[in-house]
């Protein structure tokens, strides 16, 4: 989505050739009207998919759900992550690594807001690794529900996540693909 | 706001006489029709305020806020809540001691993103003893932006938060405001 790519190369900040911070417009301030052109993205990419409810992890992710779900019509569930102590009764829950933080967290979603007739969208601001997704992924999974695919803000394309997702079979798509980026050169995307 | 007090009745859980339960529309799953009237009803009230920002807390205050952002036309910016250890360099921050949760965490605010020109809204989905509202007011006064009010959705009205901020003379408007409740005659509403 070139909307999107246009906006990463002005206002993104690359660190190395790893770190991309998007926080003045995707994750910590948020460009609602950008989400606003993001979401008839999702919709035009997932039309037709019988999507009844989207799935997001908090806290970065809910925004973009919480746009998409208004063109999709739909609720939002958002997982919950958590310390690994005193979860309650009733819920699907999973364990997640997370690269950035370096440690282990539970993500878990009440048994109440998911079940199996449910027609699921996963939407996420970042797909790098894929652990969250994973966490997700399992989470709607053992709910019984149908995963119609998962949509990403910025993927950085050139770490295993997306790969070995879509290898599994599941769609993914994203509306920026990195292919590399430095602090000298900037960003690349990946074409089509 | 009858839509939202009605909506509690109907799907809210109390369980003893201090918790009220809106998971299954308000934070965790959403109802994001739901927060669109929400937001109309904000815009409603703080029109003419000049709003260019909202602010919120992560996580089940960024729903609402994204949804209010797009009846205003401006940004949302949230607070992170972080652990009091290895908080970077150029933000705003303050310490908030969660009742819920029985500890004290550190709320942030990049320092790029609020600044003296700005005029804020401050929008969560829940008012009780105030103390994360607090930590946010402490960040609008460190930016010395101007602080035009707060939206909220459910306010507990038998706890002090919402009268002792008012006291202070912020402008506080709750869709919602609860004078008691209990699980054998449920929930009451202030009445004007």
């Amino acid at each position: 989505m070139k909307l999107l790519e246009d906006r990463i190369v002005k206002d993104g900040k690359v660190k190395g050739t790893q770190i991309l911070r998007v926080d003045s417009f995707l994750n910590h301030q948020m460009d609602i009207e950008l989400f606003g052109e993001m979401a008839k993205e999702f919709k035009r990419l997932f039309e037709g998919e019988g999507i009844n409810k989207i799935l997001t992890i908090e806290a970065s992710g809910i925004g973009i759900a919480c746009i998409a779900a208004q063109t999709f019509g739909v609720p939002v569930v958002f997982a919950k992550k958590s310390p690994s102590k005193n979860l309650p009764d009733n819920i699907y829950s999973t364990k997640v690594e997370s690269f950035t933080h370096g440690n282990i967290y539970d993500v878990m979603v009440s048994r109440q807001f998911l079940n199996k007739d449910d027609r699921i969208l996963i939407i996420d601001d970042f797909l790098a690794n894929g652990a969250a997704l994973d966490g997700l992924i399992s989470i709607v999974k053992d709910a019984g529900a149908h995963l119609c695919g998962v949509g990403i803000a910025v993927e950085k394309a050139f770490q295993p996540g997306g790969s070995r997702l879509r290898e599994s079979g599941i769609r993914i798509e994203s509306l920026a693909r990195v292919a590399s980026m430095s602090e000298e050169d900037g960003v690349t995307f990946v074409t089509e």
